[in-house]
């Protein structure tokens, strides 16, 4: 049994601004990490919301993230370049690398950019929104830590690799895609840890590589890749851009954040901007994209399914919600907050509605 | 029960460039059709091969692709070009745009080619190895006709949309992957009714949304995505890239090859080509990926597992070999070349080794 309690985002986010303020980070990059964070809660992907505040305050307590480091340009040629991120806070340097690949796809009609020395940097749909609201398309990936065994392996070595990408609409609601390449994403196997519920079979395998229903079995073990040998393949595709191409860590040579406190994570992302104009005008480019969502809406529906819905409109529907009437966290959240509140003497925010109770 | 038996594949390329030579098809592009066809077939990629032949010639008979057509390029911008396929073959129009974007980043260090008006272009993997051989990477992608249910839908609207990506190593086989956003390629349904073998459950259903194994049944009603809604995102995407931004058609908007006769299939096709240099030394990143592979392969297996295998590595593999021993075909498929040959006044070649009965 879990007690949610509604809290207003704003005040969440002035609240990890000033904890962030505190270890150190800049105002500027204060502000990114909180809109990183928060707007993954507002879009109710809560494993990486508000939750994740306590890991990233204690890398950069510990040294294993540095919030004063430069981001270095390391290449820079026509339309690729390569940043060291310098093991500054993952979502700085992903903000940085999306600004500079937006930048310079106004220039050049699209961009690659390679990151490698970065940190955990959030959701991918924090950036694909903000290539949307410029009229771009953006894929991005990142790399991680050892979490999804290879097809015929036993144990971690690769992980949930996630893959994003925004397309914006005219009248319908954006197409944001954010996936992990695992079965599902490993911050929902933590969230379930956090609320003690059980978690599907097929999801994971314990350490033993043996099926579970235990979330902290599971979170010692390995998540399965989707769709087994493609999931596996996928996330490999994005290993080699991420973290090969780019020099960052790549499978075992990512540091776990929550289990290596030796050494920074040394993550790797890849950023594709692309300029839409360039290929068709752009209002043309809107009204073919609602097209496809209708024309997809308007499909017969299987029994019991009410809507036939399209990446990106559950979140972007949880995130109007949840800016008009509050944020949802579960006690154990608001616990883990508490501490932070306490420990860093920065005043907690008002709970605004207790919601419910499942 | 099926018999196979070997044919050598450059006899077996001769007499696929004389069939389409004889359908008006110039000697270059003759060879092109004919290297992407052989080349899956040799890869153990069958049902992208020579069994694609005769739906091929059929299409240029009944005027529905134009193999006299001229492709044109649209817009040509710094990064970006936009190719109108103008119903020309498939991997015809592939090829050039492939061409086109390695060129392309020979200069500026990366490309992005979309193309619209074109056909079935066949395996992504033919563009891929293409680009290896330059030391490039390639993203390659392509829509299809209708053949997957969106997620809570029941009848087919998008197509088994491939993606697939490139990437040379230094001594370990090339990182190939090639891949259907279905469960499996419906292509794998066809060869399973061309050898009238049961599909196995969970590949796909029957016209009324059912479970079926029988792949007629199967063909007359839809492939399932792989890991569901992800597999429907990704096809999505895909569909996006190759076809709402290249003006190509998309979801129901574009034409299935076996069924309609009326109009051009107007699929659509992206190509992200990245020289590697620009990141980092290509023999580094080179060596960074023989490590990659070796890290994968010294994992621990799971029982009853010989070797853990890397994404193209089963195909180059099955290519050393058809190359040596010939390629396998089944009789089903020989009969309908022997068809052709008769058709076309082109001479069948000779069987080199009746290789295995099963």
């Amino acid at each position: 049994m879990t007690l949610l309690s509604r809290y207003d985002w704003k005040e969440l986010r002035d609240f990890c601004i000033k904890l962030f303020k505190k270890r150190g980070v800049n105002d500027e990059n204060a502000s990114i990490i909180a809109d990183a964070l928060i707007e993954a809660d507002l879009r109710g992907v809560y494993s990486h919301g508000i939750v994740r505040t306590a890991i990233y305050l204690k890398r950069i307590e510990e040294g294993m993230v540095d919030p004063s480091s430069c981001i270095e340009i390391i290449n820079d040629n026509e339309i690729t370049t390569l940043i060291d991120g310098n093991n500054n806070l993952g979502a700085v340097v992903g903000k940085q690398a999306l600004n500079l690949a937006l930048k310079k796809s106004d220039k050049k009609g699209a961009a690659i950019v390679g990151v490698k020395g970065s940190n955990h940097f959030g959701t991918g749909a924090f950036y694909a929104a903000k290539s949307i609201s410029q009229d771009k398309i953006l894929l991005v990936m990142s790399n991680a830590s050892q979490t999804m065994p290879p097809t015929g392996g036993i144990r971690p070595f690769i992980g949930t690799n996630p893959l994003s990408i925004g397309v914006p609409t005219d009248k319908e609601i954006p197409f944001i895609l954010d996936m992990a390449t695992s079965v599902v994403a490993r911050g929902k196997i933590i969230v379930a840890s956090q609320k003690n519920e059980e978690i599907p079979l097929g999801w994971a395998v314990d350490r033993h590589g043996k099926p579970t229903t235990d979330p902290n079995e599971a979170l010692e073990g390995s998540v399965l890749p989707m769709g087994g040998p493609k999931g596996y393949a996928i996330s490999m595709m994005i290993d080699i851009l991420s973290g090969v191409l780019t020099g960052a860590g790549f499978g075992k040579h990512i540091n776990n954040m929550y289990e290596n406190w030796g050494q920074p994570q040394n993550v790797g992302h890849f950023f594709i901007v692309i300029d839409i104009k360039q290929f068709i005008p752009i209002e043309e480019f809107k009204q073919r994209m609602d097209q496809y969502i209708r024309d997809i809406k308007s499909e017969p529906k299987a029994e019991g399914v009410k809507e036939i819905l399209i990446p990106g409109e559950i979140e972007y529907k949880k995130s109007e919600e949840q800016k008009k009437y509050g944020i949802e966290l579960p006690d154990s959240v608001v616990e883990e907050l508490k501490d932070l509140s306490q420990k860093y003497g920065v005043e907690f925010v008002s709970k605004k509605v207790t919601s419910s109770i499942k």
